[in-house]
């Protein structure tokens, strides 16, 4: 029997028409057009791709997006001062700093800098550790995508073995973190692991982002399994994730393919996320 | 071969000795008397206990610390204005809450409203994501203490396998971040996991803080593991741990004792936050 394949594109539709209908009545309401700010550092062809995506949605619900771009080589003083200003403007709802940023830039410097009520990433400290107390305003991305696509497909959590491949402070640790406060019994395996197949084939929930192609084969996974494929790998065919999808969905319950899974869904979450910082900004929470 | 044990109380004095240096060099710059206030809600028996020997600690490093008592029903608006005033009082270095408080307040909320420079215990969001991104400047104690053991003892934390039983805010999720800092591989048990034994059994690194006296007996652990017991259970015949303590330490290679353990660094941890709030607050960091 093969796998449920999780339709990616479909759920994020769905959190779109919602968006359009929040935003239109925050519209109303605030008599205020919403915007966001992202700063882009350099040239990254993989981020280029996502920020059209992102702005194409945007769009479609009623955000302003606008993009402030530098180069590669801008000093650290530059950005957090453009990020203070927009931080000030009450014009802006929100702010975005495309990542990876170049190695001269401290990421952490960056992050906190973004005031809490405008940091739709959710990487803000504040925001990260609210959610890491299960006091969840802002939550990143990514992790905020996992979730929403295991609660759609109403998977419980609690009491479930859950493993993560990937333990990055923009995905594994904040997703651990959502995951644990739902009561999974969570395990984080990353690079350092001296067995990722002891881990991930005790999973009933398995979520990958490693970034390595086939790092997951149906070898990896216990029987009906639930996969979740953070992973995005650029090939000359395309786009793939960590998952051997076509061994592994015969084997797990459900699965989420790439492109068309976590991605669609992540970039609904951050248009979720904007609408959140906008209501913030307006009121002043 | 029975387990090398560890002797919390002996770790204990020599940070505490390194602080009382750091203090009198810190008072001679500074001229000014590092302040720590306790806030205390309502009557704890093991708290009183934490509190008297946290005090003396305090006088023994030179630092003053003085305790507001709250009757058990006051009121959360009278707590955050309390927090607020110490917040704005400049002869204020540190603030405690002491926890468990009742269940009409918000832990949530008192936590927030500790400022981010005072905030002694690590548990204000901002701390505690950074934390969770490995900007580790006020970690909470008894994650920090669990960790300070496992250093004092140089033991290698990248690579392994780590389980952790207690998925709380103020131990299991800061603790896990910590680990996951150093690379170490993390699974986070707690009261809905199905099957402890498969986790505990496979850890090298096993902590436990459930509060469940014998919940770890030798049948749950690795031959040579490294076992910390954070458990803190009164019993008529004294204080225990989580872990059966005279089997365990048949087969581990190295186990902390209850008390005597991981209690005695904690304390001594609160000190080493102290200082830093102390340094953080007149230089203003």
């Amino acid at each position: 029997m093969t796998a449920t394949i999780i339709n990616g594109r479909e759920i994020a539709k769905e959190i779109r028409s919602k968006i359009t209908m929040d935003v239109q009545q925050l519209k109303k309401k605030y008599q205020k057009e919403p915007l966001v700010i992202t700063i882009v550092i350099g040239e990254n062809l993989s981020s280029e791709l996502y920020l059209k995506l992102r702005n194409t949605a945007c769009i479609e619900v009623g955000i302003t997006s606008e993009i402030l771009r530098f180069d590669a080589n801008v000093s650290e003083a530059t950005i957090l001062q453009t990020i203070q200003d927009l931080n000030n403007d009450p014009s802006v709802h929100g702010i975005f700093i495309q990542y990876p940023v170049a190695p001269h830039l401290s990421v952490n410097k960056l992050m906190q800098c973004v005031a809490a009520k405008k940091d739709v990433e959710g990487f803000n400290p504040e925001n990260l550790g609210r959610t890491l107390v299960g006091d969840e305003v802002l939550v990143p991305c990514t992790p905020l995508s996992v979730l929403t696509i295991l609660q759609h497909e109403q998977i419980q959590l609690q009491g479930k073995d859950v493993v993560i491949v990937n333990h990055s402070n923009i995905v594994g640790k904040p997703l651990a973190a959502l995951l644990l406060n739902r009561n999974a019994t969570v395990s984080i395996a990353h690079v350092f692991t001296k067995n990722l197949k002891a881990y991930s084939s005790n999973a009933d929930i398995l979520i990958t982002g490693a970034g390595v192609k086939n790092l997951i084969t149906k070898d990896h996974i216990k029987n009906k399994a639930i996969v979740v494929d953070v992973g995005i790998i650029e090939t000359k065919d395309g786009v793939c994730g960590d998952v051997d999808f076509e061994s592994v969905k015969e084997k797990a319950a459900v699965i989420t393919p790439v492109p068309g899974g976590v991605g669609p869904v992540t970039i609904a979450c951050a248009l979720s996320n904007m609408v959140k910082t906008y209501q913030k900004c307006v009121e002043d929470k």
